[in-house]
């Protein structure tokens, strides 16, 4: 397989797009990214690392943190973390309070808002120094002790988090939520206020995509059943309502974020990397999107 | 892999089980079958068949039957397809119109109810004699002309299609159906009623498994596009509101039908059918679920 | 009281007022009425007639019919009536199946369509000829024996009548229906396409401000228990979606029809017919509304 | 109208009754009152008091205290109140998000807790002294200077109090609040925690009945006008999802409480207050609704 030529293709391709997206705008640090950012960075099992564009810059990961709490989470907690969030896709924008209500505070997955806020809960009541604990994890996944939050980010968000406010005020009147609602809040903010690069993306992913064990590592993070199941939601709940279009289109298990990221994973093959800050009308990065597409097509490899 | 040793432990695991789920009673062919029943067909690309129980007793195939109507369809037409109907999973029951009404008469996707009656009007529209043509459709497929239709169920099943008729209807009022309402009905009961074996469902879905071609055929049926994109749907919606549960215990695209019947993918590897009436509170085979996620556990494959 | 002055005060506002509204469009027969027709009739217990305008001229009684259907089903049968058919206002638009999924087929109250529909059921089993009695009681009502349909809207209505189809199948399917579906659209059609004149319908609800007589008869058509509460559901329920709004601008009962007609009634007081065909975007009168609230505040008088 | 020996009736009546409703028990303060209780209480325009039971003994006002926060800021601001709430039945139970969020923060009526709070908002950003002046208010209303706020219930309810948090937190990230979150529950549980006997709220709802002014006295406390909107907004929205039902069976506006209060409005005849613990399932007096329907019945008298 000439990764290489494939991935200069979809660099030509991509560069002739017309992007029609829009940046986030909630918090002026996501406004005022530039658009044209375009990075993207594939990391083959078996042969080596292929990228190109601005895939060493690094970008706010957002929801693409959920990834990395929730398998924190399942490697402190066993199957009954499953009794406080549920693993089906949501059918419904990646905040909705309709669904929370109608089923009585137990999130439908822990990848929109309300199952990640519960993650966040659960990771606080296990660790005892959750936000260091947790931004240790990601530097040992990415092998990189540099990783940090963008303090901005940070801040921005922490002063506009009144519909995740509502989300955990919900769930806490529910009884699905056991600690302080600031704490969580901070927590959560924290998490998705970590920046990180392509590269550093696709070198943390590794575990999803060999059975819970980096590259050429034998430290197991998480066991192989634990990842199979991080994988199968990523598949079915990974991309906010538009799960079954990339399904549909890539075929591949992943993770976008609002700040124009996407991860995918296909296990024993790669992980894959792209950002591109302006998101199509469900929140996913347009562009990304449509390179993702392009490489399991002409790879021919996805994992249907 | 011995497979062969991995069915014997499925078998023993399962007739040690208590089947605590219910048989669907809506019609009376439906409640009066034998909860006991319990069928096991696994077909691998290069190690052949194995099986156990009632593998070639035929059952009422119901749902499933969706599977072959959308590719058949999708032989018929191209992308434009999915601007009548969507690919997302519902996140609701499987024939809720809540849904369908705030989302103006354009179904989830096409193995819900309302997107599996926009596609009995497609092949209506499509074919010059759709019931025939269908079923020598699944004929072909599964390789035994003898296939066909039972008539009680069918006749039953007319009878009491009351929500069927709302939610065609619905989908009228907003215009997204050509043919009338009782055509479409016909039809769509027709395919349900179908009977197969759990051999004869493997046979069948070895065109999921195999880029579009049967085992050991040359003749594309549809193209390996397609058939990536049918398992992707399989994959997040198969499973009416469990699709996330199935995916995150077994791993593989599947499909379920009322009847207790389940056939599931693993492209490249096999195709694997299992039936059980009792149905666990989503409608989906109890014992069938728990027998394909021993399968993926005791294989150690997943798509994942 | 001056109601000729009123009147004519009303009459010089409602002149120099653009009609903004949009007249009924989804079949024929209304969206070629002339939108300036305007009509106005006040009929008072004490104080005799007073109007101007169209008011004698016929119009689509539309969803008006609802209450003398509902009216006639409660001459025929007691409180069991409203197991069938709740008294809530909807919440919702008046043709919405979600609230109708959640409800198990109950429909909110008797003035949305599915609730008018399961009325329409119960009048084809209690009575033998159900459309002649039916007109006839609406003769009686108004005093006069030509009132009748006008059948190029039952015909118009009658091949565009999916969401009601949808709305009868769904009830049907949760048991709230025992009659034939076509038979319930038939007749429930037939009774939307009552053509009356506001002097004929404020003639007809006399009932509704007597406590269940015409002004001057000792024949008591509905129990004064029983006109209270046609009145109650009026109240809550007789505008759709707009039902708090009519009774916060106007103060009192009444019942619209997307024909462009609302009659209003103080009890002890008067009846009071407006026709005025553009609608606002809930699918209420625009300048009936106006007229309505003009009166209420002119006369210092309503319910409150 | 003998009025001591309707109300004679009504007691002997409400002896007799079993008494199946349920006491609040979401804060320990209702629900260690005794289900026992009952007071009523008649405060007529031209024929003075009548009363039995427990009618000057102090409960908790809960929701009845949104009619005099709504009264309130009516006197504060003029009809651009109705652009931050709307004056529709909700048909939804008292607290929920679902419609909230359909609706874009806009909740349905001044009565549901969403724009209660929202009330709450609007007092806060326009009096200098909330609590003090909104307590002051009360006590004119009902001419007694003694009135206050239960303290322990308010202590109790503060620490209870996510889901109101998450409807003021939605509300906000809409950007329908204006003040800190914490401000807006503290003032909205202050009201709530009001202690009153049915005496003093038949005393202080004297406006209601009497075109916005006490009996006997000149003193306007709102215009008429206004006085007419409040009524209609407690005729359509004054019951939570069972506001159909009290004007189907009572036929006056009203407003009901979880404290198992009620007080119901004859324009230009009386007020009356009911108290009875136990609620039935939609949440209002299941007593108090009974005695209320049969003053309305007995008396011969509603609205309609």
């Amino acid at each position: 397989m000439d990764y290489k030529l494939i991935l200069q293709t979809i660099k030509n391709e991509v560069a002739a797009l017309e992007n029609t997206g829009n940046v986030a705008t909630y918090i002026p640090e996501l406004a005022k990214i530039d658009p044209s950012k375009f990075g993207m960075h594939l990391n083959c099992i078996s042969s080596g690392e292929f990228n190109f564009g601005d895939c060493n810059e690094r970008f706010s990961i957002q929801s693409i943190s959920k990834v990395f709490s929730l398998t924190l989470a399942m490697t402190l907690m066993g199957d009954e973390l499953f009794e406080r969030v549920d693993v089906e896709p949501s059918g419904d924008p990646f905040n909705s309070l309709v669904q929370l209500e109608y089923e009585q505070g137990i999130p439908r997955n822990p990848f929109i808002n309300a199952g990640a806020l519960v993650i966040s809960d659960i990771l606080i009541s296990k660790l005892e120094n959750p936000k260091k604990e947790f931004i240790e994890f990601v530097r040992k996944l990415s092998g990189n002790p540099s990783i940090d939050i963008n303090e901005s980010v940070f801040n921005s968000e922490l002063s506009n988090s009144f519909r995740n406010a509502a989300l955990v005020n919900l769930m806490k009147s529910f009884g699905n939520i056991e600690n302080a609602i600031e704490d969580i809040l901070d927590f959560y903010i924290y998490q998705c206020s970590v920046s990180m690069s392509c590269a550093e993306l696709s070198k943390a992913f590794e575990i999803y995509a060999n059975s819970g064990a980096s590259f050429n590592s034998e430290e197991q993070i998480i066991t192989s059943r634990k990842t199979k199941r991080v994988n199968a939601i990523m598949q079915t709940c990974g991309f906010y309502d538009e799960a079954g279009e990339f399904s549909f289109r890539v075929g591949l298990p992943g993770k976008s974020g609002v700040g124009g990221g996407i991860v995918a994973v296909h296990p024993g093959q790669y992980t894959v990397t792209v950002w591109s800050p302006p998101l199509n009308p469900k929140g996913n990065s347009e562009l990304g999107m449509y390179a993702l597409e392009r490489l399991t097509t002409l790879t021919g490899l996805s994992i249907f």
